[in-house]
């Protein structure tokens, strides 16, 4: 396996970091538009593991299919993984594909709201123009892995473990995310992109339900307080649009999906304020005759999530709660999760916890296809492949696995 | 008296519209960055009063003291009126000294806060760079008529003519100011000047007591809610830094002063929240590879407030209120103020309220000075001179006077 990374933001990078300490690929070129920053990357890798030799970094402009194309064929690399923001997703999707590579990424292309009820009916639908593409991969025997970052990922991962071996008849598949993370010496400091965290935040949550199909709402809907693990507890959670609710209906069976953030009372209203004042904006404005995009300068304004790593405290939870009737015909509650504390990650790969924690996901799934654990064509989620080699390799020690456990709680 | 008026944005357009209908002038100059937009300002005016033949349109950097300079000698002007943002205080000032001409701002050289203790002792102080140059102007025999809009401006005439009639001794000297201004059809819709409106709330408010002098505190320190007259009731107001704290000292005997500005709970969350996030900020950011300051993003999203009068529906009122002795020894409290209602405004002239009420005060001070009932030489503020005049000739009806009454509250 040869893998193209495209991005050596704070995702990409700790993609690279994670990957190091695996065997199952034999080159990883990591391209970014900033060149230096995928040096950066290379650079950091090689100095905790200095013998290492498959990685090199190069200049890409993800909005160019035909040179994500080039670089596929110039690196011969058999899969595209994308660590770029959504904007990017159908450039690198349709140069993957054009390259006959295997393409994976954690957030699938963008939505766009209905043009006349845009907080009740869905308009285009995230994944939509990659699913609409889905039969031209399966004829080519080609697979695009779509959303297989931890949410989307590892959730839907969750998502079809809980269908398989926990419940006979599935009510909700809620995935719920939370955190307890401060960063010192910033009065406001996402600890993810924030680019991507107005993208889902602002645009109409989606909801699935058996009976309605897909249908969105206000933003912020429906808050909830929900209990997390790991000594994070009760956290203010709302809708909020993601992939795993557009996923997870497609292969698994319930009666309802949805997706709540645990965004916080302080982090709802910045993004209120933003949106109200049109800063959430990706539209041009004119700045002393330039064309700016507002939403490009409050990415700019505030520090770069994936330096925030030694500044950072706490822990980050990703998980389903799910809720039906158990195997043994009795009503059933769980909350499949996976935390990780911002300290541990540190430590071990140098990389901040939310960041981290998206990029060993794709690394287990590209690890499985490597083996043919798992395989298939067309455009799938990760709900469409078994889940227990993905848990098990996911949580089982070193060295046959990544060491990162998920835990199940009865509720 | 042949004018030269800098800036052609919401308070210049109505500076222009407002001296159309008065003789004490004979030429005005309406120079901008923009020349379309001080040719639309002249436009305007022709269409009201198609007689009107003293006006011409002109571009300038205001920027650039030099070009400031020249434009004054080509036109002969005896006087600047400088209505561009606080940015530029310092070049027209300059400018204007070395043309010979007198000059007359709304808003005075730009603050910088203490670099040990921001929030507790002042750094340079709003005026600071005008007042060091006094005798300069003084010996030249020119005057230099600092803070002469409606606040500061008419809140420190009101001043001078409580010190003069009203009180034997003064307490306090507190600017309130407020509103209920709604504009239609947006979310957030400032009725001023983003970019000043950001300007002076976010610096570090400044309060003068005799006994301590000048400094700071927190930004919106001292919430209160005040009671306005004109149908607009009470507002929460908080501490901001104004000009007026570091003029009305200078003239008149008072135990405190303070500007406390009625921007409600709405506007200090934006506020804040801008500001949390460094949007506040002038100091450029680098937006894929171009330097941009974030402020300029802001007032590029929002809608300019000059152009909202249509929109907009409510009063806005700017006021004086003043405890202390009074004449006859006994405790007294009042509020002086000044209230206008936009569809007034709108009517009669075609300019929304804010900046009608902010231009017609320099207007009504330059027929003070053109017909010498107001005279002198130096850096003054309007509590220099005597309030009476002023305040017969902006209230009094037309022809003679302005027909723009304030009212004395006994409280």
């Amino acid at each position: 396996m040869r893998i193209l990374l495209l991005g050596a933001g704070g995702v990409g990078d700790a993609f690279a970091r994670i990957a190091a300490r695996r065997n199952f690929f034999d080159a990883l070129v990591i391209a970014d538009f900033d060149l230096a920053r995928a040096q950066r990357t290379v650079a950091a890798v090689r100095e905790r593991h200095p013998d290492e030799q498959r990685m090199t970094a190069a200049r890409v402009d993800a909005s160019d299919s035909a040179a994500v194309t080039a670089l596929i064929k110039e690196h011969n690399s058999t899969h595209v993984m994308n660590a770029v923001d959504p904007r990017f997703v159908m450039p690198i999707f349709t140069g993957a594909f054009d390259a006959g590579a295997d393409y994976l990424d954690m957030a699938m292309s963008m939505s766009r709201p209905n043009a006349e009820l845009p907080y009740a009916q869905t308009g285009v639908k995230l994944g939509d123009e990659q699913f609409a593409r889905s039969s031209e991969w399966e004829e080519a025997g080609r697979l695009a892995l779509v959303g297989m970052g931890v949410e989307p990922g590892l959730s839907d991962v969750f998502a079809r473990y809980a269908a398989d071996h926990l419940f006979s008849e599935i009510d909700e598949l809620g995935v719920r995310d939370g955190g307890n993370l401060v960063v010192d010496g910033y009065d406001f400091a996402p600890s993810f992109s924030i680019w991507t965290t107005i993208e889902e935040c602002l645009n109409p949550p989606v909801i699935w339900e058996r009976d309605r199909g897909w249908f969105v709402t206000e933003p912020f809907s429906e808050p909830e307080v929900f209990d997390f693990p790991g000594g994070i507890g009760p956290v203010e959670c709302v809708n909020v649009e993601h992939e795993e609710v557009l996923l997870m209906p497609r292969w698994v069976d319930a009666k309802r999906v949805t997706f709540k953030y645990g965004l916080g009372t302080e982090f709802i209203d910045v993004l209120k304020t933003l949106h109200k004042l049109g800063l959430d904006s990706t539209q041009p404005v004119n700045v002393n005759g330039r064309a700016v995009s507002p939403r490009d300068v409050v990415a700019a304004c505030l520090p770069n999530p994936a330096t925030l790593g030694d500044r950072m405290r706490g822990a980050t939870c990703a998980g389903l709660w799910v809720t039906g009737t158990g195997r043994d015909g009795k009503p059933r509650e769980v909350y499949l999760s996976h935390v990780v504390d911002n300290a541990d990650s540190m430590d071990t790969y140098g990389a901040q916890c939310v960041v981290w924690q998206t990029a060993i996901n794709p690394v287990v799934a590209l690890e499985l296809l490597a083996t043919g654990q798992w395989s298939g064509t067309g455009v799938l989620g990760p709900e469409a492949f078994d889940a227990v080699p993905f848990l098990e390799l996911l949580g089982s020690g070193a060295p046959s696995g990544y060491g990162s456990p998920w835990t199940l709680q009865d509720r």
